[in-house]
């Protein structure tokens, strides 16, 4: 389906509601283990969610609305939230991300954005020429990757226990196809 | 990490909470759509849950403890919910799930199961004998499995919008992997 700015709105509110709900006061065991060296686990995936809000979604739209392609959006640390997170609960970063998501949708809903401003473009750092459009449609997808990702990461400390079920669970055999 | 009854239970808990604040409300676009052909939509992912609350979960562990191995459980239908959520809303299903989960979980509370329960074993159609504990265990992956595929079909709904950036999210390379 085409990108649709209400359905994207609607996706991105709904996000730190549902993690709050799969994530909050859930023993350690599953919240602060991972897939294995260099990944992340659920923990480091609020943070970085939050780090997102921070300096990558809406300073992106307003870089697309002031600059066109003149300036490249600033390159995202997939690790930039180790260091903000640093000494906090999950319950804090659940609380931050509710909070932070809030304050960008707010921002994003009073700029009254109008079809043709959707099909302005910006100069991503990668792979060059990118529409606004593109932009809010991946942010929402985005948060979809990191659902699929927590799921992922969740499940992993299951895979001895669940047995012979292994292989009839699809996530079971999700290798996270190198990225979250 | 092993299984954990406790750990098993708390994640069981919360997945009707995640999925009714991830999906309650949500444009149609996104909850009414599927993969392709002979794929779920969200609708079919929560009658499937429920599905599975009501013929097999709590049928299982109690085929176990009555039954052990002398009796294999019944084949589950992964369609089965179909005709059962016919001419129900998400809402519906949503509400249904939540009560169905609550009284799976009174129930194995009630059983005040020790080590030694989690180690009887029962037989499953396809793969022999299993324990208590890889059930239970495999009860929570299966959670997780469907949140893993929910995340996976509304991105997917997204696969053209978010052009360039496709191949920067691991959601949509994700295929499934033969099942959910």
């Amino acid at each position: 389906m085409e990108h649709n700015l209400e359905h994207t709105i609607a996706l991105l509110t709904r996000t730190p509601a549902a993690l709050n709900a799969l994530l909050r006061d859930l023993p350690e065991a599953w919240t602060l283990r991972n897939e294995g060296e260099n990944t992340m686990n659920t923990f480091d995936v609020v943070g970085h969610l939050i780090h997102g809000e921070r300096t990558n979604w809406m300073p992106r739209v307003r870089m697309i609305l002031q600059f066109g392609e003149t300036q490249a959006f600033e390159p995202f640390d997939r690790w930039g939230h180790v260091q903000e997170s640093q000494g906090k609960s999950l319950r804090q970063l659940l609380d931050e991300f509710a909070g932070v998501r809030t304050e960008s949708l707010d921002e994003l809903r009073a700029l009254n954005l109008r079809p043709g401003d959707l099909e302005r473009t910006g100069r991503h750092p990668a792979f060059g020429a990118v529409t606004l459009s593109q932009l809010l449609a991946t942010w929402a997808a985005h948060d979809l990757t990191h659902l699929h990702q927590l799921s992922r990461i969740m499940a992993h400390q299951y895979r001895e226990a669940v047995g012979p079920w292994t292989p009839y669970l699809g996530v079971m055999q999700c290798a996270g196809h190198s990225s979250p």
